[in-house]
């Protein structure tokens, strides 16, 4: 096997809270990451495939595909966007990186043609990033946020 | 003279628009900047104080103390908020990253007390940035933002 | 006056090599940078503007627009080319990393609509990079390069 | 097991098609990528070595070493070179950055003394990489490259 | 699983050398960091949890609190330290990034309350650096260090 | 005027005190940075050259030539050594990073053949920085440190 990765960035507010939580136990948990006209990133999106290269293109995934597939299927949907209130895919989702992830491994899983999704990393800043490798995992959505 | 600089990084969102423009007008000017719930940036905010080393301690100023100021006078204000309503001292001001250097700097010229305020240089992305040296320029306060 | 930035990537291939001197004085000179089959970089280009914000936008230049004009002008021209071979506006140009920047300042001076060009800045790696203000400079054009 | 990286940079230039297919098939499939003329980049490699830290040392390996294995037998062979045309080990294979991977492991899986070869990283740009850990994989060597 | 991680940095300085060893032999091995007065490193330390994120917060580890235990039990001890005389917890030890990332492992893991100590990553240039997942490794402590 | 700059690396460590001050004196002034084993840092130097491009060349100095001066008079005599005891031209000099641009200027200044030194720009972490144009400023020895 072998691992190819991409890379993109993209910008975007979001703001943290529970909607069944009070003002005050939203404040103890996220603190700043709660404030009520939100705060944002630039964030970078790599996605990694694993896979064979062909052995006529000597590639696993043309990356210049795999950057269009990141792109159509996330960044026009996230990029310049409030994660919380503009995003159809992530609605009712606390918009954390971890949430974030397992939902964009969601949306890229059955667009990948050459190889398999192997990682979704996702950095919210420079010294902050998750990794996601597609175990199945229970995220809640939330009707009233 | 010797020219030091400090850096530090804060998260804010912003929204750009002008209140006296139509919708239509501000979609072509400000596109997915105008984003009406807002997007967010990671910046990173980089001071240069001018001035000639102190002979007994080597320091043009030290460098932890302008950190303080830097912390204490920008990042306090705008980390973790958003730009077009949180920060008293950008009200009224349309949030593009030429605004927001020019105000920095109205922020911090009298805090400095060892050296002189040469330079504010904002990174929005990491492929967009401005420099400003403190000429006088006019910028705009509007009422309605 | 504020001074913004944009920055872009592109990968090239080049060969550095006088043709009126023999190969002996090339490879004395040119060195590793005279592989007759040529030698590639991941360039990055960073060019400034100075003007005065806009009052009505706060723009000096809509940085979407100042990269639409980098990538018509400059990188669809010199994005997966050959610079020695591929590129009219470089012909004849021993493509050294000052010379470029000196024709890549030619070829944007004129098409800069808000504020004025102030500076080309052109990496070949991460540690060789050239700054050019625009003062008239002759480059030689070599008929037989 | 610690698992120990190193790594170095070196700038090369490209060609990625197929001798077997027709131009329009090349550019179809390899599209920019196919400039006849080759393009470039600067690629960093990284090395990862595991193994047990010597106890009279507290080194798996000395950085140094591994480092001047990587020079030997990687940096001056493909620095400064055609990737297609002057790198003996690399002859007749498409040289994208998979291939280059599998090659480079090749090269460097015997040299190491102390640890074991575990992990090849290979970037092409900023946002664009491969990793590879040795399984076996077929990669096809072109007599008409 | 999910992984996520944090990051902060630290400046340092250490010296390579056993103790056990003939100056000889240490300059041969350790090379130039033997140097009797001792170098330094800007050390960048990543710490990697895994973890389920929790169903009302969607966090792993709330990253604020990661990066407190970090700083509180990593940072205040090494930062602006000689990692050979000042650090109770590396005393005796090689301060190899090997080892250190080992001790730090070792100060770290019990203080996770959320999620599971992953991994250390220990960066002590940017081009070398060591991982380690906590595998019962041994190392030595010297008398006379 | 062209201005073409290179930038290498550097590990050492230092101690910032003044010995004419008391110990508190100096605990109250450097604080950390008065660690009396010293701490140390991965410098980066760049060196900024101006010039006008030579017609037969298109270099102002080629960069393999700048580095070499770089290597051979500075990075030999600095890297993995303490910055207050191990190197000649430092010695009773704060090792503040605003003198040792300083002290760097002068060792560089009259090695330059073709174009002329125009900066010193040093990186002491990736956060502070200093950049020193050539000025006369006197910096003041100390017999005793």
């Amino acid at each position: 096997m072998i691992y190819v990765t991409k890379n993109i960035t993209f910008s975007a507010s979001h703001r943290l809270y529970n909607p069944n939580w009070t003002h005050d136990k939203n404040e103890e948990v996220f603190d700043k990451c709660n404030n009520p006209n939100g705060h944002g990133h630039n964030y970078i999106l790599e996605v990694t495939i694993e896979g064979i290269p062909n052995l006529e293109t000597g590639y696993v995934i043309d990356l210049k595909k795999l950057k269009k597939i990141m792109m159509e299927n996330i960044e026009k949907h996230v990029d310049h966007k409030h994660l919380n209130y503009d995003v159809p895919f992530l609605k009712g989702i606390i918009p954390t990186v971890e949430n974030i992830a397992v939902v964009f491994w969601q949306q890229l899983e059955n667009k990948i043609e050459d190889g398999k999704l192997f990682k979704i990393k996702l950095y919210e800043t420079d010294s902050s990033y998750v990794e996601y490798f597609g175990e199945p995992i229970e995220i809640k959505t939330f009707d009233n946020l």
